[in-house]
């Protein structure tokens, strides 16, 4: 009998996403220096790209408002990449002013999704890129594009994965360097991902593809496992959990970083990072949010290191 | 390129041992009458197995002290199992007279968390079982064997693949029908998995091979994928994921139900169970806790529900 996992990639990249997607759900005001301490502890933690913050606009998402203060405020570590979320060209602008690595881009494989989330269709808002993306690359900055609801769509139900690589088709086209499939309602099974995998990988280079997963029903980190035997090396994630998507209700959970690296470890999957320095990034914000970071990981360290003081 | 899981099994058994392993770490104490109405909520569900008490004493566990009482209210439903956990002759001639379908009797991997938690070697715990099953075989009532710890233990740190073989040998010549193999403090991965299965494989019959999943770190699912690609097809879970174990510090979370089911409805693996009769089950079963359910299926469901209702 062959064994299962023998062929994974043994080396795998973690973008880090909570300090954007995770604390734009937040729904209290997290102080700006909260926010570059959490940003710094992660650098130190060794995680190779962080999405820092959104230069969406202020009204939209008032808790990322800050954005330039965060980016002008952070200590860079070398070799870490630092992203931000860049709706427009004026966007692109403050992000490379504020001296970003790296930015972001975002569309969805659902018009409906996209419709209720940025109000155009998925080919307006690729349009929209063009111009962002050319002059990223004009600027040297690498380009990462966001694919939402790839695995299901909380208005139009199933999303076939042929559309998803249209979609991710037109983005490699437009000169975005990688793509992040994101399971934005958490919706996925390991033989969707499997599906949605094969026929990407049918066009795209396995290096460009990134997973976006979502702990919604507790299924992330078996797509994780699908996702890497179809050789996927890019995870997505967020410290303690933080985040979800405010368009679809009743989801919640972003892959937690904490379990992410619980399972890589496990796996003897380089990742480079180190999970306790996470645990902690996590705990230092944790005190001022008003809710239990989701994690599974970091809530039963957190409860063993509770009873370990007990003691 | 070969894609993953196309030789996993295509039905599974999902065993409900919610009613036992669940409420009995329930601080709150359960009324007889909602245990039996939760139970006969998971019969209804097409649950195969339900375990509905425990035997062991009172003292020990009170929350289960009126086994006898629920085991007698509960409504059968023809072809499901009704389980009871019996530690000694004593426990099996009660579980006897009060009707149970099946008997399961515990001991673990590891010497040092079999003496924390029912103070005997393992050896000694096996031949306290040789009376029970003998009796309980030839009263034509089928036995499981709990193998706990047997992914690492929460005193001795990690255990030998080898040493979970050695025990589930033992189990297998006392007579016991099937053995299921308990991550007891929710430590594995899917790589431990693998291993672990691979060397019960070498001698057991696959069909006598039961998986006993937590989700304390958030793996628990991704454990259920590994153990598929085993060939494994008999899982426990808890309704909600109700229950974890008292004496593993931090341990919390038997694999919920509802996720497992979600998974697998998702792999389209046959299970016969509703998964929206479980969350009846859970809910009904939830107002009168002092807690919300673990399962993440479970609280998106409940989320989505309450968003809905405000429409």
């Amino acid at each position: 009998m062959a064994l299962p996992f023998q062929d994974i990639p043994k080396r795998v990249r973690v973008v880090e996403v909570g300090p954007r997607d995770g604390l734009q759900n937040e729904s209290r005001k997290i102080p700006t220096e909260a926010k570059v301490r959490f940003v710094d502890a992660l650098s130190l933690a060794g995680l190779p790209v962080i999405e820092v913050t959104s230069f969406v606009s202020a009204r939209a998402i008032p808790q990322l408002a800050d954005a330039e203060d965060v980016l002008r405020a952070i200590r860079r570590v070398a070799g870490v990449r630092y992203c931000a979320l860049v709706p427009n060209e004026r966007g692109l602008e403050s992000a490379l002013a504020a001296g970003v690595s790296e930015v972001a881009v975002f569309t969805a494989a659902s018009e409906t999704f996209n419709r209720h989330n940025i109000n155009a269709t998925v080919a307006e808002s690729i349009a929209r890129f063009v111009p962002v993306v050319r002059r990223a690359r004009a600027e040297g900055i690498r380009v990462r594009g966001y694919v939402s609801t790839s695995f299901g769509c909380p208005y139009e139900g199933s999303v076939a994965p042929q559309r998803v690589l249209d979609v991710v088709d037109r983005l490699m086209e437009v000169g975005v360097d990688e793509v992040s499939i994101g399971d934005t309602i958490g919706i996925a099974t390991p033989n969707l991902v499997v599906d949605v995998c094969a026929a990407l990988l049918a066009r795209i280079p396995v290096e460009r593809l990134a997973m976006h997963f979502h702990d919604t029903r507790g299924t992330a980190l078996a797509n994780v496992m699908a996702a890497l035997e179809m050789g996927i090396a890019i995870f997505d994630s967020s410290a303690g959990g933080l985040g979800g998507c405010p368009y679809a209700p009743g989801a919640s959970g972003n892959l937690a970083t904490e379990d992410l690296l619980y399972l890589l470890d496990g796996m003897k999957i380089e990742t480079g990072v180190s999970l306790a320095a996470v645990v902690a990034a996590t705990s230092s914000l944790a005190v001022i949010l008003d809710h239990e970071p989701t994690s599974r990981y970091y809530q039963a360290h957190q409860r063993s290191a509770g009873s370990a003081s007990q003691e």
